[in-house]
């Protein structure tokens, strides 16, 4: 996969020629500094690629031909909704980022009582589309033809009242009384769908876990250690697709 | 285990009164600014922690008495040692810091073909000394009782022929003929020891690759998606302990 891909939302295969958003010809013509001819990969951020040779590279304006599909990149089998508790500004990013790269495929900012981070983060909807471009630039990087969708910011309450029970894992602290997610509690049947929901810097307020309990979802840990609140996203990913299939 | 921690390297259990490393000495009076009485924890980066209390809190001469050992949070039951290509600065700190709060008993900084980074790195033993600390500061954060080792700089192959033939992984690219480190590969017996190596950005060379196949190296991918090589220790870690128990 030696070809640069770029991400073209409005590519589809009835089409053969299409304009470069402007971002990505940005990318294109002056970080890459590809010129007309040179060969590159397509993809519409929803599971389709193409390879794809650059027919016009001006500065902001690039199109390319659609030359052929290709097999993209399998997505995982359970789709998992990773639902992180907010965290600062370069912390939420390398989230975003690694569960993008971790197959994710909706990530939900959630309000939770120990978020310590401004309440006007989200109102705006600034963030929101700073985390779409994040996903987008990881879904460049590893290959992914799928980027995950980056919902609105919610509060854990209202998620965890539509909880799924017993396709919904809470990862707590060590001292919690709680199982490991590891391959006795991910045993079979695997599910089409899952939640996952990781709290904030300071963790999980009592009455959240006491409502995540009342509503039947797992409380797991991640080991003895206190994790980062940034990377116990990545290992519960990685433990879900363990025991479940990469 | 709201109490602060500190590294103190020749804290043992004959001694009443023990002084602070200057480093934790000025995290403590500077950065915490405790004072006399103070309740801490004390840790010696083997395995031992104790309660305990400051006694003098001067300007960089720091002393505590311990009070009671308490019981560290468990190792785990593999000792897995990570061999990692040389990556650039702020990468190598982040696979040092998450390598440690992912249980790693050994950190081998690894030079093969493709590492990218001056060979001069390593060299003074510098940036060893800086890892040391690194690893320190994630023990302190994660609660862990044991500062794993950081290892000198090592050949890539040296460290495969020593291997242990079944009983070390070689991370790989999505695209090489592997299976994936789920609980098939990683199915029972336990070691009792691992060696674990994750390449450099460039990944590894067919060389490389083919030196670990005919020293019964299991290679494996970590999922089909390329991941960022500073996150590749963090997923494998995980992967081993959702397998082999947290």
């Amino acid at each position: 996969m030696a070809e640069p891909r770029f991400f073209v939302p409005d590519a589809n295969a009835d089409q053969r020629i299409v304009p470069l958003p402007r971002d990505e010809a940005i990318h294109l013509t002056r970080v890459l500094r590809l010129r007309p001819d040179a060969r590159v990969r397509v993809f519409d951020g929803r599971g389709s690629e193409w390879t794809a040779r650059v027919v016009t590279a001006g500065r902001g304006d690039v199109s390319v031909e659609l030359l052929e599909a290709v097999v993209p990149v399998r997505e995982p089998a359970v789709a998992v909704t990773l639902a992180i508790g907010l965290l600062k500004g370069d912390q939420m990013d390398a989230v975003v980022r690694d569960a993008t790269m971790l197959g994710a495929s909706v990530i939900v900012p959630t309000r939770t009582a120990h978020v310590t981070v401004s309440s006007r983060a989200g109102r705006s909807g600034e963030p929101i589309d700073r985390w779409r471009r994040i996903a987008v630039a990881s879904a460049k990087q590893c290959g992914r033809a799928v980027v995950p969708d980056i919902a609105a910011i919610r509060d854990v309450g209202e998620l965890l009242a539509h909880a799924v029970p017993g396709d919904t894992w809470m990862c707590v602290e060590p001292r919690a009384a709680a199982g490991a997610l590891d391959t006795g509690v991910l045993g079979a049947p695997r599910p089409a769908a899952a939640l996952v929901l990781a709290g904030p810097e300071g963790g999980w307020a009592p009455e959240e876990l006491a409502l995540a309990r009342a509503r039947g979802v797992h409380a797991v840990h991640l080991g003895p250690r206190t994790l980062r609140a940034e990377s116990a996203p990545l290992v519960a990913l990685s433990a879900l697709w363990t025991a479940w299939g990469w």
